[in-house]
């Protein structure tokens, strides 16, 4: 296993898969083990609780929750886990995703959800491997890594600007 | 019991209770049976799915659900029940409660929410009497009766301002 | 009649037809007897008026009301029936229906509309189901088999993605 | 009568009056003669198209319709009238009224509504005169004074800040 | 002349034209006598208001004005006249116009704008015609046949679908 | 004089006065020589036009708008001048002063206003004196002098926390 | 040392310590160590940069970083670490802090803030402990300790309602 | 050297060049000499901190700041000059660019930011301009040259209207 812990991305539904192929194509360059479930806080529910149960013993460090609109998918799995849970808002075709960014973010006292972007998958595969860096120095090397080479990237099209 | 089913009404928090007391108040002047419940979907949620599967068998015909913020708790009791359920969103420091709003009216196909506006505690109780009149006569007299009664409130307001 | 109760529905222009199909789609799904009707609160309010008036005696046990914009329609047959009156807000070109969706939710005190999301014309016709099942065997079991089908779903969506 | 055509002021609830009563004192400033409704769309539809029906014949020139929240008012009172309604959106306790603005400006089209701003009473009593005016010299000229008293405040204003 | 008073239509830009068209289409349709202009409150300030000091002296009895994003254009004419002004806000491409709409109806108490719904330029031209009407008997005849062919339109929808 | 140029200050009604005098203790903090006005778009557009095309020649390098809702002002003075024009958006009472801000920033192309935060006057101050400093050494001084205070205000109240 | 890494707490401004506190009494309550700054990413930009370089060497795991408005603090932090950063959007007076919750979430691909609600200071201390825990069992263990006081808050609450 | 100082527009990511292009050609026109940088907040803050500190040694009178989203980068320039600083708010895929516009106006205090609307790369150019020609005769002149082409313009567009 690449890192000390695996990385778990669920999605309320088939059709946010475009979006999260993103995230997982970031989790795949850094090498970060994963693994990707179809799961819905309304139609499956106690699939969702059964996996969030299970995901510490599971070797999960982080879950990645993707959803849209009213968004609950995120919530749900932290009912049941004391898991950090990445909420990945999917944009909606309501005012670009302010119903499921706020769904996310506007979680009760005790339940946090770590909520990035509005379809802003790349950082919530980033922010999975930065929580896993915090005890695990070879995922920290990967990202300090990456960060070189996005400021190498800004500064090329800097010159090539000139 | 005054009408063949009963109502029940959820709060996520102790804290909505001032605006949930106007429902109850609105439900006791209809005579309408109903039970309060304090439930979280976030720090309760196997009481929420208990109390959610088991509406139908305890006579309830619609269950009053209110929430403020990201207001998970109609559509987690609605995940467990095919009674409908009227979505009260509480007003929460966000925005006048548009939060709440969203995340009520936003559902996913297949698992509808019936919501009011932002702590319209009155009118969800209608909606609930509205609900179970559909097959109560007794419910449909009653809700006849207030209708009469609002329009002549109006015409006496409009009496009084010539 | 499949259900003991009938299903009508209200839009207030032709161009929301598009929309409105989806929910004859679904209550024809379920067997529910259904009526459609093109009426406008501004432009024909005493046809709406009439309608409405007759609508428990030509044994509609709910009225779905589709309208856009200032979408009055539903609030314009609340005001004349006991009916519980599902508004089902039609998507605006104006901020993704915000407008439909709040004329819909913020009625008056005392004459409630059951709103659901903005376009989710399915819901509007899973929740006049799910009223007319409060007292209606046929209904609720049907709605049951829905639900099933729904986790079914999802969970071979969940098996073809591993 | 000081003015060719007299001014409705209609407003939904008796709670909208502190508003409307700065529009009554502009009305009287001018010497407009008015005459002052309570009356609901939803609670007292047919008063209100009774109302509206009656407005040319009652020697209406122009009716403002006050209302807040879904604020049906003044497009059922333009439902069954060809004078010119003006909207005066009330601030309900949502979003500083954006609710109201909304309803009243989004009409369909063949329903205009002549929408001012939020609680802007004096604007809706100025706009009716200025209405009135369009064939009444005597309301012209009063507008006219009325607009250099404006001005001659603002420069009183500045010469007093110097 | 078909009615006493003329219309007058200004807007801020030629872009506006493709809008503004479907008001001229429905004055044409009244016999409204019009006027067309292109003025910018920013970039011909001054021609602006020579046009709104002589609007009541040219015989117009109401100016639409038609604007996009800022919006100040039917302001600076109210600014400079007496006669009522209707402001057509145009879609901008900044959340579907809100901020032309606000910029509208936002005004200063004194100078009021009769606002209509964003791009809604045939209720703009309607609204027109309706206060030309208050002392014009023919604008009113057309307007009551107008509401009734409104009227047996939608009748005919409703036939079509059953 | 303490600065080649001087600053003008230009507010819509004398009640924005609370909000312009942050922004004239900033400028006397500075020296910066400054003049205040009340002038309105819509009240005394004739004294705006004249202030406006007044303005280089009466040695002021930068003009400060302020007003609340539509908030024609600053657009109105940069109609006459080539001057920068800095927008102030007071707050109003209509979602906390987005009105003004989108009637500040959304200028029609060729008329920019530079627009700082809503009530943010002490920062329509600070931009002021930058304007002056492009050309200005003295006022640079000033500004680099300014920026170390913050800095070292800052860092005191972080030695305090400890 | 309670936990294997330590929490570090950066806020804009001295003002926000009214929020921290509750932040800083929740990680009091589990345990977990931590030190606080007040550091501003506009008016001490080094400070900001060189806290941020040395965080992971002074054995932070995780960064609370608290910043209202435009709240560029998280985002200058993260620009300078491969931490996570916890952004807490601190309730601005502009639109209940819409402002800086848009500013933490939309962060540019590259640079993840894991965004709480606005002001939800206890959900971004409980986010900390459970990143801590990853890899560290005793805050696991509190965190299941934590979950289990709420679920019995809820119940007794529940308890204390019939 | 055109005029007596350059302009220096700095851009978050090379995406936004096709908006920078239309400040660009305005500034040619003006023959205002400039420099473009693509220089990121989050990836590169140090050559942002640089660029910042060199900008009044390196002859630029003002800086104009595109970015998108958080749109960090006017204000991370702002930190480290007291040159006036320009946001040309790039418009987002998120409500148009409101987070970007609020980013950039809501800006704390001592840190203004000059902002435009979004994607007004024309407007920023303009500014830019206006603040040289505060000290520079030339550039004062080429704007009111400016000024009467826009004028005639719209009186052009007038005239073919007719």
């Amino acid at each position: 296993m690449a890192f000390s812990k695996r990385v778990a991305i669920v999605m309320g539904s088939k059709s946010d898969f475009d979006i999260i192929e993103k995230a997982v194509s970031v989790l795949d360059s850094f090498g970060a083990e994963h693994e990707i479930h179809i799961l819905s806080a309304h139609r499956t529910p106690d699939e969702v609780a059964e996996f969030a149960k299970d995901a510490v013993g599971n070797n999960f460090g982080v879950i990645i929750a993707a959803a849209g609109k009213s968004a609950a998918l995120p919530g749900a799995i932290a009912a049941y886990t004391t898991l950090p849970v990445i909420g990945l808002p999917i944009k909606s075709s309501f005012l670009d995703g302010l119903d499921s960014l706020l769904s996310m973010t506007q979680m009760p006292a005790g339940i946090p959800v770590a909520t990035v972007g509005t379809n802003a998958a790349e950082n919530a595969a980033l922010l999975a491997v930065q929580i896993i860096a915090v005890a695990d120095a070879k995922a920290r090397v990967a990202l300090e890594k990456y960060k070189v080479s996005m400021r190498k990237k800004v500064l090329s099209d800097n010159e090539s600007i000139k």
